[in-house]
This record gives structure tokens, sequence and C-alpha cells, in this order.
């Protein structure tokens, strides 16, 4: 039978349905344009096999790893390293049974569609994973890993993608795009400048890094004018290995606009290491805007992902560190926040700056509104827990009337799971079609416009937003 | 085949549109009740014909321009004057042009309904606009509104308007009204009482207002009595002239129920032109009491209308001034803002008091609650960014079950496009009947309450509740 | 005809309803699991005869006489109690006729459901309730209520309810419990630990009632630790009477974890009587955790109901006091709010907290990733105003695709209306299959899945949640 529905994410009536199908046909095959990212590029510069399914499809997925969490299961029985270095389990066999064993939690879940998607697609089942049938599906992915055909080479090839972008440290040396553009392979792969550690003065290990920014650019960053010039010279040399992009994950999006005597003066007190709260969070803030007047001289496009408050749990942080399903989103402003920034370059037309959200009230009440006025505006995708069938619907539903359909930038995976990309992207196309076979079959779009939009929606805006 | 499907927003299942379709056919011929809305009075009463179509269309609907300019068209090539009189474009044909290449942008919002509406039920279009037929549709326009039947009042009684509210300032002389009722014109068109420039510390040239305040009225307006007295007898003015409601547009729901020398010694305060951010606002939120007890004496009806951030772009504000589609929506308090004035007039039967949002947020959480609870309060339409069948459906979704719908208030197409008047009340007309149809279909509603519902909701609610 | 439509809540179109009317089918005989409600302990112990039709559904609901007031209806004319032992009607068949004459106000809400449910299957009226058959009605109820078949043991029986929990004061001697556990009735009902008259520094006799919890228990209330070993004695006298849950109504979700020393010194503050209003907030917060360590050690699952603004009318309040329909939800914080307490034993597989919200905006950003992670952590279903189709079908929609299905908890009927609790299961239990249709008509479930969860949602979950 499969475990894919052919017609999932379409509309139930078939009026509606054959319409999303016949849209989805049109855009179905279209090249993957993932401009905002997460994968590693040593997977692309080694082209090494990846290891066994557990490694492949739990252990470093926290979409996963923390839904077993929430009912019980310890992190390390699921093989997550432990910050000190204490024992967490390595049988794959083993956490691959105790996953197999909870597969009906992600029952109604994105995860759930992602998951059975790679099954489906890529390594051909068609049995649901349970603990009944859990050593075959081990044994198959296994065994497929160790082909060539499984090689993520290979697979970008096979999942069509046109170009991906990596999320790359602003003191990253970008050694595997260098061993990627010189293997003379012809995958696309670009990084983006995230400069969040020589930003955030409350980023572990901030004064280190600044210094070693210094020394990566010969410029005096314990110098305002030597810290900007800094930044500068990272994103020309991110630039010149194919960046088009930056991006800033701020637990808020407070901008500021300080005067240049002020903003030289802010960042001296930050340096010192006695900036208070508020200081680095106003440093943070001014760093956006002067990022921004960067993008308008050299073109990168300004990605701001705000809202999450990181490491909710203090216990797993302190067990197992960063990034393990315990950043929670909380209620984020934008209207007040983003002010100081709009005002210095928001009526930019030749800007771009791309806007995220965790808090969906946003969406109608101050992100449309924003976006829909400026011209340096952009909304995002739903990100995140958002990132699923009613998320982005909901997106669309609280965005279009607005912003329309033009002020959106079509779709991220947002993805450190490789194989989980052909089913990210095919879920939006699915539910962007489904969208627009509503609007079409309650006469407020006509079926014309709806073919035009679809390709757009799926390739066509991430494209030019992205400058791709 | 024309602009608009005869059964747009109505649902895609046959049992359901089949339904709506015929609780719509109800309610389709009812008389427009525009209880709020800012046409201009001076239309009705000189009758002049209306200017190029895209002085008519397109140059004053911040609706239309905003979305433009979110595209990088700048507000000048679409003529909106600037605020120094530098130059702007003046030739309507240009900027037919250059809205019609642009028309796709609208795509998925109510604009291109209300606009489609009006370009083939007024004007007779049956293709789209587009750079192609621009100057068709410029040429077909233009010679229209230089006929008679293009003429406001003739406009008027094609539209069926039975009343309609203009909004008219504290001081203004309601001169065009005076004509109006002078000119033995049969068309109903009645002022609304809007005292913010009056009542606002904030507003430019506040002092100088309070001034003419007393001035019109031979009040004391320096004394906190007299300045009372002088809004009484504003009131009292424009209830004369057909005047049903006052209308009240703070920044907060923020109210205040002082100790009246308390209340009289911050008006002195603010009348030094000293008073602080916090005090200013205190003077809005006391000013909303004042005005909920004047409205207990005199019948007239309150609208308060919270929560737009105005000119959010000190750009677009320097350039080109107020309401510039540069107003975006922010959070907003009811529970605890509302709580003074409540507390003092809330459970008044008599009083009609009639809330409405930029938060959506509020709706199920706040203001259903409160408009469900307390005899003074109603919950107005979907407002703004908000008007539009999405928006629509959702105030319906998360107010009935805790409002009801007769703590509601029916439609206000709230808009300076006369032309779009018949267009705005036939969405809503179409939302609702469709909403109505679907608690039927769904069993929560039986069809004859359905078809006692529609006719409420297009007409009889709005007529009770505005006292019209 | 009837009141009810079979298929009501179910989605109209026919291949969708088919599927929840099946998934109806399997689960529409269950038992009925009450974890959560306030029913009257009383009546099961006595099992006298239900007063007259007005006493049992109008003037104890506030549900019901709130909507009517929000209309001018007066409360005394409904019967509400004064709370200075005035005047109030007394004549139940003419607070039933204004009831009736009042009906259309139910429309689209679910109270009109509820009563329609009871109406139809508990006394078997098939006419909607109007002036014209206000009397019919009444006499039909007033005559049932006087046989055998209406007392509460024999509808609890007909209502096939397994277990209702009832909730108690932490001072309350649990009396009718003792009389129900002394009879011999087969009836299961358990109370539940509810301590905010002596958690809560700001409820009315506070003092006196912790001096009463130390008579209760004979531990020195006046000490900390003496204070929590008297909560640990109550609540192993609410164990021992059956008791499986705590429940908590603070009006944030703010909680603390102070070091004992510190814990002991906010109590001392506390017990002045001259605690500021945050100390008093950061008591109540502290509680919470002592109360979630208490429950590590006995079991009993905590429940938080976070969210009311209570007594928002102090109109109402002086006259007819607590309860009265003039509760108001707010905005309500949850990431930072719940820190403490997650730092100090969320983590901890064998707690289960239960948080409710009748803030719906955190369910997406803030409570399905909580409980999509602490294993402590469970989701309480939509609750209050929200416990309705279009709020339970939100609460689906904006927690599953995060949280799954396995971290929520079945429903609750919360109410004090003993006749409604039938039709509130039902409710939930339609929606919910409908919702799975949709899944499963959208190709995001299997068939087979949804028949295993529909079960799940209707009786398995609440069973196991609250270790019934």
């Amino acid at each position: 039978m499969g475990l894919l529905h052919p017609d999932r994410l379409f509309p139930a009536y078939p009026v509606s349905r054959d319409l999303a199908r016949a849209l989805y046909g049109a855009v179905q095959g279209l090249p993957i344009i993932s401009p905002h990212g997460h994968t590693d590029p040593a997977w692309y510069a080694t082209d090494a096999a990846f290891p066994d399914p557990a490694q492949l499809f739990v252990t470093p997925d926290h979409y996963v790893f923390r839904m077993l969490a929430s009912q019980g299961v310890p992190l390390t029985a699921l093989g997550v390293p432990r910050a000190d270095g204490g024992p967490t389990e390595t049988d794959g066999r083993k956490i691959w049974r105790l996953f197999a064993a909870h597969y009906h939690l992600f029952r109604g879940t994105p995860s759930r569609l992602w998951l059975d998607h790679a099954f489906e697609t890529i390594f051909g089942f068609d049995q649901r994973l349970s603990s009944a049938n859990a050593d075959d599906y081990y044994d198959r992915i296994a065994e497929a890993l160790q082909t060539s055909a499984f090689r993520p080479r290979a697979l970008f090839k096979r999942f069509n993608i046109e170009v991906i972008a990596t999320t790359d440290s602003a003191l990253d040396d970008l050694a595997h795009h260098q061993t990627i553009r010189a293997s003379g392979w012809k995958g696309r792969v670009v990084p983006t400048y995230r400069p969040d550690s020589v930003v955030d003065p409350d980023f572990p290990g901030f004064a280190a890094n600044v210094a070693q920014l210094g020394a990566l650019t010969g410029e005096d960053t314990q110098s305002w004018t030597g810290y900007l010039n800094a930044h500068r010279s990272r994103r020309a040399f991110f630039k010149s290995m194919g960046a088009t992009a930056t991006d800033h994950g701020h637990a808020t999006a407070r901008t500021e606009d300080l005067p240049p005597a002020d903003a030289a003066a802010l960042f001296a007190r930050i340096l010192t290491g006695h900036a208070t709260a508020d200081e680095a969070d106003a440093f943070r803030g001014q760093m956006l805007t002067e990022t921004a007047r960067m993008s308008l001289d050299d073109g990168l496009v300004l990605q701001l992902h705000p809202g999450s408050r990181r490491n909710h749990s203090a216990t797993v942080m302190a067990q197992f560190g960063r990034d393990k399903g315990f950043d929670i989103p909380g209620r984020t402003d934008y209207v007040t926040a983003l002010r100081p920034l709009l005002n210095a370059v928001g009526m930019e037309p030749s800007l771009t700056i791309i806007l995220f959200t965790l808090d969906e009230t946003a969406y109608a009440r101050e992100l449309a509104p924003l976006a829909g006025a400026y011209p340096a505006l952009k909304l995002g995708p739903p990100w995140w827990f958002h990132d699923s069938p009613e998320g982005m619907r909901r997106f669309r539903e609280m965005t279009t009337e607005t912003a329309g359909f033009y002020n959106t930038v079509g779709f991220n995976d947002d993805t450190r799971a490789f194989l989980s990309i052909p089913a990210r992207h095919d879920m939006a196309r699915r539910v962007d079609c489904a969208w627009l076979a509503d609007l079409v079959t309650t006469g407020r779009l006509d079926r014309e416009e709806a073919f035009e939009l679809a390709p757009d929606l799926a390739y066509g805006l991430a494209k030019a937003a992205y400058r791709l």
C-alpha cells in the first residue's frame, strides 16, 4: 500500500483536490532551491558514506529525539552525546529499536511525514515502521548507506537540488566549501554568513571570538571601526565563496541606530566584559542595523530569526549542551523593535531583509503589515515549530491578504537532516498548491493565476529573493 | 467571463455552497448601512464629478499605494502629495499604467476583490486589469466619470445606501453636512464626533485645538469643567446634525477613572504642555471614561479603535505626512486597560460601547469574554488589516462561541474609497453567509435560524447598534 | 425533527463525514472519565432530587446567565443570589420564561449545544426552547426531576460515568465523599486537592485558612516546615479518599525555586500580612514548585489552570460575589514563568504536570514545544471559553504537530452543570473524530491509526494521565 498517500495534504473535496493535484503536477519536478539550512558542508566535500541508520535519522535530529524524551526516553538511550563525555548508547540497532517502538508518537506530526517520505522514496519501504519491522528497516537502510547511490553527492543529484546554502560561523575558514569548489563537482553549495559568535556578547567565548575575527582579517577588532571593517572583510570572503546571505539568530528583534560615537562607546563597553544585559542587548540591536547597512553595500540578503529562548532546560544544557530540543519560542515584538533599523534603511528597495518568526501572532498583526509597506522587508516561510502543514496554512491565511504573495520568499527547509530535504519541499509545495486551489475554488483567484503562482512559490520567489 | 466568480467566498462543497448562496440571495439586495467610514462629506454636498481614474482608485488609497511601495515603487510615482510640496506625479495616465503593471501584486488580497468588483459592477469591465488593457481601462473610466450617472449622489442611490456616517473632527463646522441637509437631497449622511485632536495631548496643535474648542462653544476650555462642557456642547451640535456615534483612535485601550479633583489636576498639568508621556496617556484614558459618561447622557454610541502604531516610518511621515500606509498594528490589551471604564459604566444596559481591534489574539481571549458579559460592550467587525475574507472568518470563529451573534454589530466598511463600499458590504455578506451555512451543515444551527441571522448580520444589527 | 443533528460537528463532505461517523461510532459508547470538574459531592452523597428547572439550568450556570446579562438582563431577574442577601427572583417559572425568551442569544455557542443535548436526550424535547413552549418545558422538566430516574445517582449511571473528580478545598473535611464511600453505592467519585485558599496570600481569609490548616493536621503552620508538612498531610488524606490529582488556579503561571532558607523567609514575610504584591506572587510561584516536589513523592497529578483575571467587574463582585461570569482571560506567559519549576523537576518522567490555558496564542508557540520536550509536562484540553467546537479544533491544529497526541490527556468537562456532562464529552468526541477523519482524508494518518487514536482521545489518555 505504501507509506505515503498520493493526494496527501490536498483538500478532500474532489473539485478542489483535482485542482491542487494539477497545480502540484506543475511544480513537483522543479529543482530544489534551499537558501537556508544547516546541512554539513563536509558531507559534500568528502562525499563519505553516512553512518548507521540511527546516526542518520535519530541521534542528530532534535525534532525526533525530543519527542521521545517528552515521553520519558532518556536522551542517552538515543545516543545523544553527553557534554561531560560520559556514557551514551552507541549501539545503532538498539537506538533504532527504541525509535521504532515509539514511532506512534509522531502521528499527526510533520516529522512523521518527513520520515515516511524518506523511508518510502529513498529506501523503498512500504510498511510503517514499528517494533515488528525495526530490524528489517535497520538492515536495509544500513546496507543501502554503504552503496555509492546513497553518498551525499549522489543524493544531492537525486534530490534535484539546484543550490543549497549552509550556515557557517563568521570565523569559519570555509575549508569544506573550498574543497567542494576545487573538486570539480557540479553541485552548488554556498555558505551563509552567521556572525552570532562575534556579535552576541553573551555567546560563549565572545572576547576570544572577536580577537580571532581580528586575526583572520588583519583588522583591529578592539576598535569600532576595525571591528566593522573585519565584518566587511569576512562578508567579502563569504561572498567570494558564493554566499548571498547572512543570518542572525537573536533572542528578540530589537534593533538600535545609535549615533556613531555612541555605538563606538557601546562597543568599547561591551569589550570590557562588564556590560549589563541591556547593553548587550542594545549592542546586538545596533549590529543588526550595521549589518543592514553593510548589506546595502555588498548586496547580501539579511535574514533575521528571532524569538527562540535557547537552552530552556538547565539540566539538559548541562548534560548535553546546545540544540537538544529544548529551545522554546516566546512572544516576539517586531513593530517597536524593528523601528530603528527600518528608519535607517527600511525604504531602500535594493535591500532585502527576510523576517522569520516563532510567534505566529505576529503574522497578521505585525509582519504582514510591515512587509506590505516597507520595500526592504520580505517574509520568510513558517519556521521550525511552524514548518508543518497546519503552520504553513496559517502562514498563508494570515499574511496573504495584507502582504500578498510577492512579499514572501518561497520555502526554506532549514534542516540538518539531509534526507528530509525532498520531503520538506514536497510538503511545502503540496500545502501551497492546496491553498491556491482553495483560493480558486472559492472565487478569489483565477485558475491561470494559480498556475503562475505555484512555480513562483515552489521555486522562483526563493531564487529571486536570495539572489541565487 | 467576467472578473467576479458568482459564488466567490462561498464554501466549495455543493451542499454548503447551495445554502450559502440561498442565504446570500436573501440579503444581497438589502440596503447598505454604513455606520463608520471616512468618505468626504464634500462629495455629497457638491455632487461634483470625481477626478481622473488615478485620483479615484490609486493616489488616495493607502491600501493600494502601500502595496506598490512595498515592492519598490516610489510614492511620488503614484502621485502621493509631498509634505514639502515638492514634485509628485500628476499625470493620471502614467500613474494608472504603473498601477496596472503591478496589479498582480494584489492577488489573494481583499483589495483585488474590491477593485475588481468596482471595475465590473460599476464600469462594466470583464478582463482583468493589466498593462495590456491599462489605457482602455483609463479611457473608459475617465469617460464615465464625466457623466451624471457617476456623480456621488447618483452612485449613492445606485449603491442602495440607506445611511452613511462620515468621521469628523470635533472642531469641524459640518458645513458640508449643513449643505447636504439644506439641499433637499434625500440621501442620509450623518457625521461622527471624533475628538482626537482635542483629547490627545500628543496631537499636533493640541493646545490651539483646545483653545478653538473653547471659542466654538463659548466655554472656558482652560478649566476642566468648561472643557468637559465644551465637549458636551459639540456633541449636542453633532447630534443635531444627525450624529449617533463618537469615535476614538487611541494607541492603546487604556482607560482611567480618576476622582474629579485628580482629573482636573491632570487636565491642568496637560495644559502646561509639560506633561510626561504617561500623563498624556492617562489623560487619554480618563477622557474615554468621561466620554462614556457623556454617552450615558446623550445616547451617542462610543466607538473605540485602539492599537495602531501610527506613522511607523519616520521617513514616510517626513516626506508625505500621515495616513500613508505606514500605520502598523501592535499588541493591544483590553482586559486590564478597560477595567476603570467598565467599573464606572460597564453594567449600564443603555450604553453602547463598540470595541474594535487590530490584535486578533484578543478576539477569543479578551473581547468575546468581555462583550459576552458586560451589557455596555459590543464587538465591532474585523477592522482594517482584518477586513478581509480570512479575517472575517477568524472573527466569527473566535468570537461567536463566547459572545454569540447578538453582541456583534454587523459590518463597517470604514473606507475613504467610495467606490469600494458595495464591494466591501458584499464581501462581508458573503463571508457571513458562508459561515452560517457551515454552522448549519455541521449541525450547529438550524436552517431557519440562519435565514433569520443573515439579514441581522447584513443589516439589522448595524442599524440597531448604531441607533440609525 | 429533534434538536440535535445526528451528524453535528462532523465535516460536511461525505467521505470525511462517513469516516468521522465511523470513528465516533467506535467511541460513542465508551464510559465517561471526568478527571476534572466542579460538581457538588453532596449530590452523590444525598441523592436528593434536583430543585426546579431554573435552579438546574439557569441560576447556577455562569455560562448561561452571563450571556443574558450581556444583553441587559439583570442577574437578580435570573435568581442569582445577592451578596448582601437582598431580594432576587425566586420564582423558577419566571426565571425560566426569561431564559426561554432569550434562548436565541445562544445560537452558535457551545451552551446551546449542551442545553439542547440535555433537553433532547435527558428530557425528550424535540422543539427548540422559546417563549412559546417555555411553560411546557418547565412543567415537563419539573415533573421529571421529582422522579427517581432523575436523581443524581440514577443519572450518574445513565450517563455511563466510570469516575468523576470533584474539586475540593484543602480545608474540606470531604464529608460528602466519606458518605459516598460509606453508602455502598458503586459510583466512583473522587476528590481533588485544591489548596488556593491556603496558598494564595490574596485569598480572602488567608491567615485564618493557614491557621485552620494547622489545626486540621496538628502541624505548626506558622513555620515553613510545618506548613509544608501540613500540605503533605492533607494530600495524604485526600489520596486516601481516592484523589489522584491536585489543582491550582493562579492568575499567572509564575513559578519560583528559591533556596529553602529564602523560601522560609518569604513564607514568614507572607504570614506578617504585609507582603508586597510581588512577594505574594513569588510565594504562589514557590508553592507550585513545592507542590510539584510533593507530587514526585506521592504521585498526585498536578494541574495548573492559570490566566483568569478573576472578578473583573467590581460592581458584580460587590453585588453578587465570585464566579458570576465576570472572570476574563488575559495574556499568559509559560516559557519564562515555568522555567524555575521545570529546572527543578521538569525532566522527571514519573511526574505529571497538566497545563491548561485561557490564552490560545500559547498553544503553538509555548505549550506544545514545552510539552513536546519535558517528560513531566502534558497538555490539558481546551479550557472554559475554549471548550467549544472551534476551540477544540484550534487546540488540535495548533498542538498536534509539535506535541503529538500522546502529550495530551483527553477531555475534561470542568463543569458544575451535571446535566451537561454527557453533552460535553459527546462534543469532544465528535470534534476529535472529525479532526482524525480530516487527517486521514488528507493523507496525514492511516485509517487504522485513527481507529486506535479515537478511543485514546475519548477515554484512554484521560484515564492514564490522571492515574484513574
